[in-house]
């Protein structure tokens, strides 16, 4: 294949502004300020730990920034190869006029400098968002979140359900809960009733999106109020529920979010396949891993039982895609959600990709999303998706398939941005 | 690697006469009479129902033929992308002299009454196997088709089970057996010996397969005539059987078949993986998933049992693959048979082709079958997998290996068609 | 891609001299004698086995070498395509000055007494070792192995403890622990102790890992002694364990020897996936395949309990490579480990290296054994891997990352060589 074609049409894909559909942006502090914002990312803390790196050297309490990354810079010749480490020099590169092929223990520390320099400018994040091409950016928001002090059309809330869903055994979660609605919870009922509190709330404030990520041992299904009503009372009053218990409470939990995303007419973006802290000694947000034998079929209750509701999905394990392109091309209400942690590496978003291409609708599929922290990242994440798009563009569209480079682009654009637009209404 | 090297080895491959072993053809009405029998196959009709048209739309009752490929073609616009379109493309432009790029809401009824035209040529069967490079069709035939009417040297008949091991519990299917048998069966040693009826008559005509599609979780073993004999009563008395029950006796009723296959020296094509009526709103044919989570190993005994009997195997998921070239390089009776639904697509194809060019001896490899209701799309679906295989054969043989194209070409013909003789004996 | 730079940058990595850190090497018998010691490798007898010659012709007793080798050319020309015949062919170019594309019937004969006269040169072994560019290999030792009487220094000694772990229920096994060690065990802790003196004997050795392969159902937890020594007891009296009993003594076992390997500071290879005599008919070594569901989930509490414990891991289904990466990107302790058996073939190395060198830090990283039996294999298995691995150095780094030709041999010196230094200390 001519790479000089595959260049082409990067460029040309590159020039649309997009929407960015899931991130975990802080609006109120959505770029960096150091490098340490950056280097910082569990994908560095993680990998410079997994070459070695003593966990105490890398969390040290009180560690100042700039200590901080001269210390896992120490890691970056072990983690030269991954894609991770080039999303790191490809952003120093755009943003910071940084010229060399790698950052080392002998040229980081004027990269920091230059960095905080550019970052301290006032209107840094504009810039960043500007030259990223990027001009909104969809948030994980906490259900208790407030959803106030920042522009909602640039930073669209999205709610998270995490906590409802699996952690509601946790007292605190519980408090939360009360303090969001304003009501205490005493049962099945009222339970329900809370939770269609947070959705008048985030539907208040341009909500676009409810999501969740899932264990792959979890399977949703119908529970009524009578049957789970026993377990909620206990689980409220603070006892700890047993395993079956606490799947029926899950489960209710779940498919009431699924029956308010039916109301309030909101996609409910699942993230399927991750287990958390398998590595508990682990970084921060470098612990949780995944069991591959994870099937679709576990969704089958729910995609029959909700068919006015999108499901945009993401799956962790690469082996899971498969099982995504024909569900979703069988499943009216079942979409391709970008490329997911573990599987978001060029290898499997190229093959993962190609089949989305061949056999999912083109007005079904979520082309990517960044899953950042700090808006620096859209650039590099989004590059590397638009080349490997570029790619399977070029091979079996233009080159295979015979189609204009025109013809491609446009399916190239129509899941870079189009679908965002027509799946979630911005 | 050269495209233009690909080019022309697809271009040789092509000039092979073929024979498919595996379609759904009607040998009473085996061409289509209009584009809606062309656009009715379940590719088209679940992807735009996926797409977003409903299903009422589609299964309208009583729809015209024109009507109903005029409501098909508004959904292409959304399934342009996909390969199934492309299929539906390349046969216009073979056989009905479509010169455009896409099949429009605009040009579609000239392209439709062209169609009808050709197709009601007398001819027009034999020209469309003619012009596909197709001399045999394997058929899928009930258990009870009286095999009688049409060219069993053109049309070659398979005996398809799935009706006796998976739904002897209705009725109907009982009936027909009776009928189809001329004896009532009264527990497993008449089941047993009407089954034995119907491979006499299917030999009688011909029969080169025997084929079975199976759910993931099926898992052969030998079950004896007086352990199953009490289940299959109450079955034939039309109670209805415990889950527990009901795998006994399909398990009884499958590994009397292989026996069957064993006397009868049939090949035994198992098809392995999927769930039925996954999602049952869904359009005619457009139910069906799977659960990637199945194993070879499940079918250790069987293939153990029966080493005289060959099981061409196809798998439902991409994932099954591996498997299925280390059970066909370790077991002598287990062989690669082409690429099955989901899995046939080019993404797929090419990686699963790859793999078995490399490890699976080379008498052992079924490279493909079209799976077609109508004989139409005999020529694309076929050269989708050529395109395939030439790029395997070029990248893996001719240079990797440095093979001469001739070298290479010869081993393609012999997965194109060479093996299909053999393995079959046609 | 440029063929022509994959080429190029194999050549250049072919100049590396290696450390082969897996075999099945015989140090007393390490190079062959005659063909049939390389065509008996169990890849052409189960391939001609598959491919339809009856194992009574493959393995009749007292077959001399040359006739042998004539029965199993007949096979050639239905393997030709195989992966692993292209090695024996690589190999007799290299070695024996074969110059034709295909070992046939007509010109095996010469072949036949020209390699028989080129290995009965006195200084072959070394010869081969100096041609395939190997200067030091592991060996797998059973763990009564002596050890002595071979060069440890090019011979690496490996504890391989299967039987250990899952065949002390054979009264031979037990009776080779007891001659190994010198005492007969009457518990747990006995065993435990026992154990600890074959670590001892093979640590005064220079034994440089441990080793086991596991089958897809295996699942270590910690064990107690208290809780392990009723079924030892029972067991150590011949008495046959229920499956349970059975599981617990392996897990104790296991546990144990990764105890000490924690202790002897030793790497802990395991090779996960393998269900052994699933084709009980097969040829000698022809008969394990595999389940391919399986997780490392199941290695969690392994991976937690010692951090300081290196876990290079092989996975045997294409399908865990996923997983591999992530846990190797996650654990420190977790390493990959090369490409193993029915993953060994290029269509699926290719794969898996690319996301290996995309996300796994780079000093993790064991690129490849050959697991030979026999030194003439090092080459054409290795030669096959730099194929491959150049492959992915090109597209990957030096074409779509930009790196130089140099920064990216580097990376390929490392996980060809480097890595296999530092991870086993040698």
């Amino acid at each position: 294949m001519s790479e000089q074609l595959v260049q082409q049409m990067c460029d040309e894909l590159t020039k649309l502004v997009l929407i960015d559909p899931h991130t975990h942006i802080n609006p109120h502090s959505a770029a960096s300020r150091t490098l340490a914002d950056i280097m910082g990312y569990h994908y560095y803390t993680e990998l410079a730990h997994s070459a070695g790196m003593p966990k105490e050297r890398i969390e040290e309490p009180g560690l100042d920034p700039k200590t901080k990354v001269g210390r896992l810079v120490e890691s970056l010749g072990h983690l030269d190869n991954t894609i991770q480490v080039s999303w790191l020099v490809e952003l120093c590169r755009k943003f910071f006029g940084c010229n060399e092929e790698r950052i080392t223990t002998s040229n980081w520390e004027a990269l920091y400098d230059r960095a905080a320099a550019k970052m301290a400018e006032p209107d840094w994040e504009d810039q960043c968002l500007k030259q990223s091409g990027i001009e909104r950016v969809f948030l994980t928001n906490d259900f208790d979140d407030p959803l106030e002090g920042f522009d909602t059309n640039r930073y669209i809330p999205c709610l998270r359900t995490d906590d409802l869903v699996f952690h509601l055994g946790k007292s605190e979660v519980r408090a939360r809960l009360a303090k969001a609605t304003g009501m205490e919870c005493a049962g099945a009922t009222s339970l329900r009733r809370a939770i269609g509190k947070l959705f008048e709330h985030f539907s208040s404030h341009g909500v676009r999106a409810c999501a969740i990520s899932l264990p792959p041992s979890f399977s949703p299904v119908a529970v009524s109020v009578n049957e789970v009503d026993p377990a909620i009372k206990r689980l409220l009053q603070g006892e700890a529920l047993s395993p079956d218990d606490a799947t029926l409470v899950s489960r209710f939990v779940f498919w009431t979010l699924a029956e308010y995303c039916a109301e309030f007419r909101l996609p409910f973006d699942l993230m399927i396949g991750v287990n958390r802290r398998v590595y508990p000694e682990g970084v921060f947000q470098g612990q949780d891993l995944f069991d591959q034998r994870v099937s679709l079929i576990q969704y089958q209750a729910l995609f029959n039982a909700f068919p006015q509701v999108k499901f945009p999905i993401s799956v962790l394990a690469q082996i899971s895609n498969h099982e995504l392109v024909s569900y979703s091309w069988i499943f009216p209400n079942v979409y391709t959600n970008a490329h997911w942690w573990y599987s978001n590496i060029p290898a499997y978003i190229e093959i993962d990709t190609r089949a989305r291409l061949q056999a999912v609708p083109q007005n079904k599929q979520i082309g990517y999303y960044s899953d950042m922290y700090k808006l620096e990242f859209a650039w590099p994440k989004f590059s590397m998706y638009r080349q490997s798009l570029a790619r399977v563009l070029a091979q079996d569209f233009v080159i295979a398939r015979k189609w204009s480079e025109s013809r491609a682009l446009a399916l190239g654009r129509q899941v870079l941005r189009g679908n965002v637009e027509t799946i979630f209404g911005v």
